[in-house]
């Protein structure tokens, strides 16, 4: 299910298969928390080369679960590819407050009541809706952390991680900025039985460098043969730089939120939607997305400048595009 | 660039030719007031059968104007089908408060500056932009009106219309909910040296059966072999009561509004998404536009309560399919 096909120092490049879909490492995956890439059809993500998505399974979980078991969420969302899901603590979510016991994820459901997210129930909300790659429960503290909390959240990983555990499952990693804790996490966890492993915790305000060195200091403790996941991070420079520290696999929502707030990444920088002085025909000269084939940068910075949703969408279709663009040429680099 | 191809009583079938493309009367335009269709793209749009579209060209001129001069307005938005635009008096919208006078509409442009369309600056405008059809400036008094105002509204528009003529150009006619104004104004406009004639100021707020009354009774002073345009009227039932008046063409932010607001139309009645107690599969099972082909109702409805502007896209699309097929049904039963 997850081959590794070429490697240059640390990073390497892989091939990552299930239910007759596969990706090739290093890839991004963007987000569809709620079950949606958001503004985009499954098959506009697909022609931006989007082949694996992540779903939180919390969120499913609290609104939208039976119609989902009944299909299958492959059917329910129409993605005929890979799909990754999310445990879901979301204890960093203001306006959705989770809280975090030893028994798990306590979280109010639509109507008010409560419910528990065990590490069990996790997993068996994962299998329902019939995910492909499933997230270990984990406990990820809120940023700012005292150390001590960053230790309670580790040692609570760790207990979790052993319930967690099953050959399409990815364990989350956890430590905060503490290079120590980071190395008991990782060095615990890797014993057990998990198809990859993820780092969580990390791009959730702590400063770069930290994030940095925090991945820096794990990878060479994780199985060589098994797949990294780097969880939250996906500007291009934070995946340039990660890859090169052996990860396989980012999921992060900032190319699709940078879009939609008018933010495109472009061969030659960023531009900035929505504003009375950008001009001109091409986007972007070298991309040879949808959006970039048919429309002008005129009409895009129109579209913002009308807060018109279609233009959140053409801007959305050619982030994806985009980072598909960067991961393939990073892919080729490590080739050689 | 006219024909009519059959008729059946005041009803008639046609073909309108401009510009290489052709759509077939009776006809429904979506409205693309500021150069888009609201959440869709031209391929969208295409798809679920439009093949004209009416744009304000008020619009273009207050915000965007060089760039669609420089391109065309087909190319800016990148439209391969029929463009009509409307005059654009918008004297009706609060938010844009547009003046009228006899000189012409004076409104403020982005940058606070008075500017007037006089009659023949709004032709300008709409030439500049190479619309297919224009619109001659009229008078459309906002609802509720007096008697006074709307036989000004009719002076002021017949004066106008002399001096809007050309051989793609539609004349509105106005005079409110009074048959005798009404009347009159067809009268004088159907002698001047115009395209197509467009009824306007109705749907704004008057009863329906008095609009019903002023379609029926202007039809018939007007020329048999010009095409017949009623403006702002979308809803399936008043479609189909006034082909029967003998209307060629429907403009309307209707159907796309309303699918925008989760209402959408289908062949067992109107379903409101966003509501927890929609459930099923089929959205509509005598449809096939690409909502209906590839996302369960269940999804649909999903989205309209997450908010996702996906739903309200897929929405548009079946709406604007709905309104398709309603026109075909409506040409073949008039042929018979």
């Amino acid at each position: 299910m997850f081959e590794i096909t070429a490697e240059n120092g640390r990073a390497r490049c892989g091939v990552l298969r299930a239910g007759g879909h596969s990706i090739e490492t290093p890839a991004f995956l963007p987000v569809a928390t709620k079950a949606f890439i958001k503004t985009l059809t499954p098959n506009e993500a697909k022609e931006t080369g989007v082949e694996a998505i992540i779903v939180n399974a919390l969120h499913i979980y609290r609104k939208i679960f039976d119609a989902v078991v009944e299909r299958g969420l492959h059917d329910f969302m129409k993605w005929d590819g890979i799909i990754f899901t999310d445990s879901g603590g979301f204890q960093s979510i203001k306006k959705f407050p989770a809280r975090i016991t030893d028994d798990g994820v306590l979280f109010s459901m639509p109507d008010g009541n409560q419910e528990i997210f065990t590490p069990e129930k996790s997993m068996e909300v994962q299998r329902a809706i019939e995910s492909d790659f499933l997230f270990a429960l984990d406990d990820c503290p809120s940023y700012p952390y005292t150390r001590r909390r960053a230790e309670e959240a580790v040692e609570r990983t760790i207990r979790w991680a052993e319930r967690c555990q099953g050959e399409r499952n990815f364990a989350i990693l956890q430590g905060g900025v503490y290079a120590d804790l980071r190395k008991k996490c990782a060095r615990e966890i890797a014993e057990m039985d998990f198809f990859g492993f993820a780092m969580g915790g990390l791009c959730i305000g702590e400063p770069k460098e930290e994030m940095h060195y925090m991945v820096e200091v794990t990878t060479p403790l994780l199985p060589e043969e098994k797949p990294r996941h780097l969880m939250g991070v996906g500007s291009p420079e934070d995946i340039m730089a990660c890859v090169k520290k052996g990860i396989d696999i980012f999921d992060s929502a900032f190319p699709t939120r940078n879009a939609r707030h008018g933010t495109i990444f472009t061969s030659h920088g960023k531009i900035n939607l929505g504003k009375g002085n950008v001009r001109g025909d091409a986007i972007d000269e070298e991309c040879n997305c949808y959006t970039c084939r048919n429309f002008s940068l005129d009409y895009l910075n129109y579209l913002f400048r009308e807060k018109e949703s279609l233009g959140m969408r053409l801007a959305t279709i050619h982030n994806l595009a985009y980072m598909n663009d960067l991961m393939t040429k990073i892919r080729e680099e490590i080739r050689g």
